[in-house]
């Protein structure tokens, strides 16, 4: 187990530092260019503290993603370990290692950002160039990271399940560390920087809102403290929560993790009442708006559950149609990912209609005040506080997301390991859950991802000194169909990468396979590190131009468009963005939860024409769940830093 | 060949009655509702007039529909004749009939709009409901039609060549005679609607700019009445095309029906400079705008071609990577499909901001400027004028779009009366050209919805009485999430609808293999009849509800939060409707022509493993690109007419 486990954390190690070095050297180029490009007559120095923020973020963005890495690669084989000893013991391990990289990413955030408003004295426009470092390097990092562990994933189980009839993680498969890699890579450091970033795009969006003059005037700098401190309680909560993770007789392990969930969101909730009475005037309409915000949270954790979950009609529907063969099934999975967007739109829909009424005392909806009227400014930090209130509960979040990869690995651990069945049917229980907790991480990855992202608007509207985002010019509308479409041809690029490198595995797996016949026998051991190092190069070199697309993208349209057709490009590409992650992570987990229930048994079970179909259908899913979705996240939210950090390279458009 | 022919032609007939009293019905109650709900202080007959030009409007799109049947269930048979003596008969009779209602659907229109012109004493604002009318009608009509081919297409295909081993067009397969009436009531009846509605809306929106004031200063009635004549000269550009439509030796039918269409577009364009000198005071600037629009019809052609033909590295990639297996194959096919709407997206953004520059004189991008600006309102006229410039084709897009099911028709009735082989190669041969004009046609499709779109935004601020639509606003960025997810949920539907008829089809067509053995060695004829049943109930009930939802949806949110939300509702729809509508005609197209690489003797041919791979790719793609896709082109047209006609509803919204 030990030997398995180091292997894994070489890889991943490995994988992780050469990611890095590539993205540090992209880094430093933009920063440079950031020092350049940059300028405002009233502040001389604006393009080098942006480039200094831009720096900073992107340092520890790569720090969260490398310590969320660092826990899982040692906490896999514990967990193994703890499997055969009981449920409870491994339950706890997996868990336990999620909250350590779940606090160090929220803790980190939390401390670059109280550090640069120590250092900026409080202005936290100037903070926009540390959400635009950290989002530059999630996306790099969840990109990379995505083709890695997919490109290896889909292989492994094209030629290892569907062509050689063996089972998952099996030794004999040369892909399967590759895939115990990824799961680290992508899952756990992907992740890790796309809540880092989440975080902290937040705070700073609030901060911005919190000195809004009619905010400002009623609250002073305790608008701008109140984002911290919030933070700070989700910590607190997170702590406490995980107390009450543990395995009762009988009980789903998904429950035991609800429960800690639970408990983090009411000690959040009593954290924004205290809050709220000691920072707020007592104002109790913004602690109702924090509720919003977590409550929003867990219908749309709800939702995702109802539609990739396999004790629900709709991915039981996919299961019953892949019985008239592959393709039916594959046309309701699509089906059922496009439709899975409308609930969860109308949750965000009210939630920001909700929390901007009662931030405004219920003076208005907005419908007819622009960014000058106080009810608009105060409706806005309302909206803030709701997101906070959604991001309250990060850190347990995360932990429930680190979960799936840790038990994941501790599964192939124990597989590869040949130890008694008995540890494996634990590891198998958790890894099912573990696969619900990482769809309900990705929901909430958007939910968040959209609410942060129209805090952001009105920044941007501020700093580029526009009164709105008018679509019916034709510049305006220009941009919006470039948005849009910088979202379809990334998708398609993340999706092309994890295609084209699993094609070369593939070749190189079939290879193994025939050059060495000891393989499928047992007496001859597979070359693992080929297929690693097929997935280290692709993804590296994969992630570079999906990447710059959508940084060039916005700063081309800007700067020969205008402000106001890079608004346009930002506000669209965020409802696009939005909802082309939630189809694409709802229809790869509604897809692959439907292969699970035939292989729990039902309609033919494992080996059944209805299992190869699913089997197809969840083929087809994984890039979209696990590579082109988790990576829109980020961009929706490079979009807005990207634009907000670049506004003044915009106000003059060259084409006019 | 009669007895086949008459079947199809009652089974056609058939269903479009049942379709159009279903429409009627609906139609007549909306009728009263508009009459009753739509009210303006200033002008108490607007309900009534709406609601008359509504009902006026969408009898003229189904009387198009049913024009277009008409000619083809005619035409199928006789160009199955011509196919027994020559490619050049067959080829002339097949394109005539599209010719036939390519010709009726555009006269139809312009006589609607004349009347209507004469009738309201040139005020283009109050025809605002037949434009409306024809969306309506055309949105039940397309989906109707699309459900309707699709489900027995995907059925045919499944249980006969995939389970059976039959090719395609089998007399043995129960369902293939209501495969062959899909193709009339779907590709044939559907599009004439769609491109109906295409050219109305495109005429009511280009004479609403023409009373613009800095544009009636300078040009009066004239500027309205050159939208109609220049639709004129697209007529007249056909017929003459038409003459050019012949087969030379050796010559690929393809570049015949090109050669017709560059015809057209000469002495369209020829059309163009002679109204400019006469009508718009010899303002050469307007004629290059013209010339803009044409020559975007033809960049949009030629990027459809690129990404969907087979001779053409995106579909070879497709089906190269169908060699590792299916999933790989749709992987990469999702991939083209989304990456298709890269330069398509380009090309149209060009096209309006030329058109727009060129149409006030080089003075203005329109950056800055707001509707009540003269260069701004000279501005937009130049993109109406470009958009009559893509329109003026139609009738010869048309004839090419008619020309497909026609052919397929007619080697369908060949294949089942089983005459000589030597006939069926000259229908292959078309048929596989008819593939290429169907996917252009629908590219088309889109770029002139998407160009009429932006035409009708102008219009619609207008008549709300908005300055703009600003999406930094909660209400506003709500409605244009709503927007996006409505494409997302009518797109979801659609899918399902034709996945589910399938699935009851699938079973009936398994059942009739099974209780008459007869079938399949050719001494029993299967029950036809049942599969024309269940795809006819099927597409009635399952085209009511998606149609729905696109009306009630913008409705909702205009009237619950006012014109300006409705406003993003309808552009962000737009946007996304055009994309996704692209991204699934494309995927389809790419897919399709996958398989046919393969069936034309390559990567192992029919068959092989790869042939399977590719067939499921294709089923998939099936409902993609002849159900939703072409569904969501007149979604995002009744989105613009229906937020137009409704706006006097939408001023006062009850939250605001």
């Amino acid at each position: 187990m030990r030997e398995i486990s180091s292997a894994i954390k070489t890889g991943a190690e490995a994988y992780l530092a050469r990611q890095y070095r590539t993205i540090s050297i992209i880094a430093v180029v933009t920063t440079v260019l950031l020092a350049v490009a940059i300028r405002d007559a009233s502040n001389p120095w604006l393009g080098v503290d942006t480039a200094a923020g831009f720096m900073l973020g992107a340092l520890a963005s790569n720090l969260a993603g490398y310590i969320a890495m660092f826990v899982s690669v040692r906490s896999n084989v514990r967990a193994a370990r703890g499997a055969m000893t009981s449920l409870d013991r491994a339950l706890k391990i997996a868990f336990r290692g999620g909250v350590v990289f779940g606090l160090a990413v929220v803790s980190l955030s939390l401390l670059g950002i109280s550090s640069l408003f120590l250092v900026f004295h409080g202005d936290p426009r100037l903070m926009v160039g540390f959400g635009f470092g950290a989002s530059f390097a999630a996306l790099f990092a969840q990109l990379g990271g995505g083709i890695y562990t997919k490109a290896a994933d889909m292989s492994a189980d094209l030629v290892g399940k569907v062509e050689a009839g063996i089972p998952e993680d099996d030794p004999r498969n040369p892909a399967v560390i590759a895939d115990l890699v990824g799961d680290n890579v992508g899952d756990i450091a992907g992740r890790g920087a796309d809540l880092f970033e989440s975080i902290t795009a937040e705070n700073i969006g609030a901060m911005i809102l919190g000195i809004a003059p009619a905010v400002y005037v009623m609250f002073g700098v305790n608008g701008l403290i109140f984002p911290l401190l919030a933070r700070s309680f989700g910590l607190v909560g997170t702590m406490v929560g995980a107390l009450f993770v543990y395995h009762r007789k009988k009980e789903n392990p998904f429950n035991s993790l609800v429960r800690g969930l639970v408990v983090t969101g009411v000690i959040s909730a009593v954290g924004f009442y205290v809050l709220t009475m000691v920072l707020l005037n007592g104002d109790l309409d913004y602690f109702f708006a924090s509720l919003v915000g977590i409550v929003a949270a867990l219908a749309v954790a709800l939702i995702t559950n109802y539609y990739t979950s396999y004790r629900r009609s709709p991915t039981l529907g996919i299961a019953r149609a892949a019985e008239s063969g592959a393709a039916p099934g594959i046309v309701n999975g699509l089906a059922v990912g496009l439709s899975s967007t409308a609930l969860f739109i109308i949750v965000i829909g009210v939630a920001i209609l909700l929390a901007f009424w009662l931030g405004n005392g219920f003076a208005s909806l907005g419908g007819n005040l622009d960014l000058t009227d106080p009810a608009f400014q105060k409706g806005l930090y309302g909206t803030a506080i709701a997101t906070m209130g959604m991001l309250s509960v990060t850190p347990m979040v995360l932990a429930m997301d680190g979960f799936g990869p840790i038990t994941d690995n501790a599964g192939g651990i124990l597989e590869m390991s040949g130890v008694p069945a008995r540890a494996r049917v634990v590891s198998d229980e958790l890894d099912s859950v573990g696969n619900t907790t990482k769809a309900l991480t990705k929901g909430y990855g958007v939910a968040s991802a959209a609410l942060s992202a129209f805090l952001l608007f009105s920044a941007f509207l501020e700093v580029a000194g526009l009164k709105g985002v008018d679509l019916a010019r034709p510049g305006v509308f220009i941009g919006a169909f470039i948005g849009a479409m910088l979202i379809f041809f990334f998708s398609s690029l993340a999706i092309k990468a994890v295609g084209s490198t699993s094609a070369v595995m593939i070749r190189e797996i079939r290879r193994q396979f025939k050059a060495i016949p000891g393989i499928m026998k047992g007496t001859a051991k597979p070359d693992y590190s080929r297929c690693i190092d097929i997935s280290t190069k692709a993804a590296l070199r994969n992630m570079i131009y999906p990447s710059l697309l959508v940084v060039v993208g916005p700063i081309l349209v800007g700067v020969l468009l205008g402000a106001e057709a890079a608004g346009g490009l930002l506000m669209v590409g965020t409802v696009v963005g939005v909802l082309m992650a939630l189809f694409m992570n709802n229809v790869g987990a509604a897809l692959d939860n439907a292969k699970k229930y035939v292989e729990a048994g039902h309609l033919g079970g494992k080996g059944s024409p209805v299992h190869d179909a699913t089997v197809i259908g969840d083929t087809i899913g994984d890039p979209l769940k696990d590579t082109a979705g988790p990576s829109l996240h980020v961009v929706v939210k490079l979009l807005n830093t990207i634009t907000l950090a670049l506004a003044p390279l915009f106000i003059y458009a060259l084409l006019h």
